[in-house]
């Protein structure tokens, strides 16, 4: 291994990760801030005690009233004079609903001068419901979408006209108020109205898509249910400022910020790869072999979620796998490394989070034996990786933007 | 389809297969250059004809003597005063041994004034042969390479030992003469020593390698071929000029200059490209929606050769598949399209030779009821894309030099 190399790489991931906690991103959008009237904090989501701590510690006094809405075992504490409630995730329960009814009534008749700040993080969509029909039909009719593998943006599509908050309908109930969210977002290309199901966020998603998707998955659902599938949702919203200020997006900017701090020119190749890990790894050693030995310090950074194809019993994640994949393709390029890490510091079910090799990464493994296509087979990068000091270890990061690989090519 | 996208694509593909014809990479390498004393022409490969042809047009009487060794209806002429030859290919057979035979002889008790002009293409491995064995039992050793899956670089490290010509003993032969070799790559990263086994360049590969391989593979071999696989092959040699002159290197650049005439600034992400054909697409569509928007018209560009994971029985070709899975990710994102061509207009075995796909692709099979990924898990890219006016057709071009996959994302 290239300990200079890995030093680098331990830099990055620490920088990147750093500009994604929950408080920095709230630190960057209350930044030279100002609010007219009173202002009440309403934050949901698994990352909402930090966010809304943050904001406390900035705010102080000028929070007149809130609530911090969060997954189990996830309040760390008072935070002023906020109240803290717990709820079910990802399937909300009495508690989400109770807790939301809460932040309904502390956000009632309010007047033009006041701001609710909404402090919105991934899991919004389970912990921040008041549903419009029975909550253990909701939770069933979560389940049933869940159970037949529907995509995140038709389970969001469906729950919206099931919610009083979800789908804009949240910043309705403020106005005259205005809203100024704060979103943390976990979504490729950060669908505003598809994080937590935008509370806050005018509705892109229609009637007629809702009930193809009931359609589709054969959802068992009242005649209650059905018929406010068909009710339509507000397009538009004259009382709503939203601020993304923590996201794969920020991931990527803020290594590439560090690239450049230590010598490389940073080129952001994309925030929203999807394709298969350990493709991705295939691709980004391809890229590295073409600018090897151009005299240049380069840094190809590529984040978003690229998915596992199961084909073994091994044990790993998406970013070990991409960084092992790349070992092949890069031995014997000097100066050339990739690393791949998600932002929660957890990756699949293991201790790590994410994936480290290097030039010299494929001949350290062939020398014990191991051959790094049939690890891939056996979806068993963990295990090489530990073998060549490869596995990068945080521990969970308290944030969750999904991931971030770079691709470097240092010039001695 | 966006017609002007389509138009674009269509005049890169043109000019970049046009930049990697056997006779513009021969006029590239020969433009200006003069030689002291005889020529002495020796054109070995698919495109031996094409390349002699060029270097005929250019030098006539200039050339001493010469012949064509090329694959079976592959001459399409006589070419002033050489000597044709066709013979086996992938396996070469008697032809090919009596072709090597006459071109050594034509090599034979040079000067150092003279000057042998080598023009190789893919295919010289079997079509310029002289076995130090009976030719049966080199078919026989190649045969059961191929048939155990051996890669091309082992199956030269073993061929290279059992020949009077490869792996740089051509150019010994011609020595005193100068060597002037004029290559047309068909292996990723052109390592010289690999294309056609290298007949004048010195050879990389070692004697231990060899011995590997034939373990590794159980190979049936005699004493004598087992004693030459212990006999080495030079190191160094001082009587050769190597130009690479037409290559995927050469295909990126040429269709990165058609795209910068095109209004696009090209940005070269790679020419090794090696990966599942169809996570390349997504990769390539992953990269156009990060910088759609953005008020640019951009081109990546990403040459190589990329695999295709059988899961189904349909037709198509790894360019198809890339552009297919391409436009899933693409859908909807203006001026974005993705296209991928074979140099030698043939992606698998289908007429076409690769596809094309944009932003309205998605929708325009949707209407037709056809879903990309149900077509991509049938490996039948070619009938969808037939639906689209999405087949990229040449007919046969003539070279191979691997293909070109561009994303393209025109600014309004």
């Amino acid at each position: 291994m290239d300990q200079t190399l890995r030093n680098h790489a331990n830099a990055i991931v620490s920088a990147a990760i750093r500009a994604v906690q929950p408080d920095e991103a709230v630190n960057r959008a209350l930044a030279g801030k100002t609010f007219p009237g009173r202002v009440i904090l309403v934050a949901a989501g698994k990352a909402a005690w930090q966010m809304a701590k943050a904001a406390q510690d900035t705010l102080g006094d000028r929070i007149d009233r809130g609530i911090i809405l969060t997954k189990y075992d996830h309040v760390k504490g008072p935070v002023g004079k906020l109240i803290c409630r717990e709820a079910g995730h990802p399937i909300p329960d009495e508690n989400s609903f109770l807790g939301t009814e809460q932040a309904l009534a502390l956000t009632e008749n309010l007047t033009k001068q006041d701001t609710v700040l909404f402090l919105l993080s991934g899991g919004g969509s389970a912990l921040f419901e008041k549903p419009l029909i029975p909550g253990q039909e909701l939770q069933d009719i979560t389940s049933q979408l869940l159970a037949c593998g529907a995509e995140i943006t038709e389970m969001n599509t469906i729950r919206k006209r099931l919610s009083a908050v979800k789908g804009g309908r949240f910043a309705q109930h403020c106005a005259p108020a205005q809203v100024y969210a704060i979103v943390l977002s976990d979504i490729l290309g950060d669908p505003l109205d598809m994080i937590a199901s935008g509370p806050a966020c005018p509705d892109s998603s229609t009637c007629v898509e809702a009930l193809a998707i009931a359609e589709k998955y054969s959802l068992k659902l009242s005649a209650e249910a059905r018929a406010l599938l068909q009710q339509e949702t507000p397009k538009a919203l004259g009382n709503v400022t939203t601020q993304i200020t923590g996201s794969v997006r920020q991931l990527c900017a803020a290594a590439a910020k560090s690239c450049r701090e230590l010598g490389y020119e940073p080129v952001l190749l994309t925030d929203q790869l999807c394709c298969q890990a350990k493709e991705a790894g295939s691709f980004l050693a391809s890229v590295l072999k073409t600018h090897a030995g151009q005299g240049k310090s380069l840094a190809f950074i590529a984040g978003g979620e690229t998915v596992v194809q199961l084909t073994g019993t091994g044990l790993g994640g998406r970013n070990q796998e991409l960084a092992l994949a790349a070992a092949a393709g890069i031995e014997g390029i000097p100066g050339a490394a990739v690393f791949s890490v998600g932002s929660d510091g957890t990756d699949g079910p293991t201790d790590a989070a994410g994936g480290y090799t290097d030039y010299e990464t494929a001949a350290t493994l062939r020398k014990q034996g191991i051959q790094i296509f049939e690890v891939l087979q056996n979806n068993d990068a963990y295990h090489a990786l530990a073998c060549c000091d490869g596995l990068i270890i945080t521990g969970p990061t308290g944030t969750n933007v999904n991931d971030v690989a770079v691709a470097l090519l240092r010039n001695h």
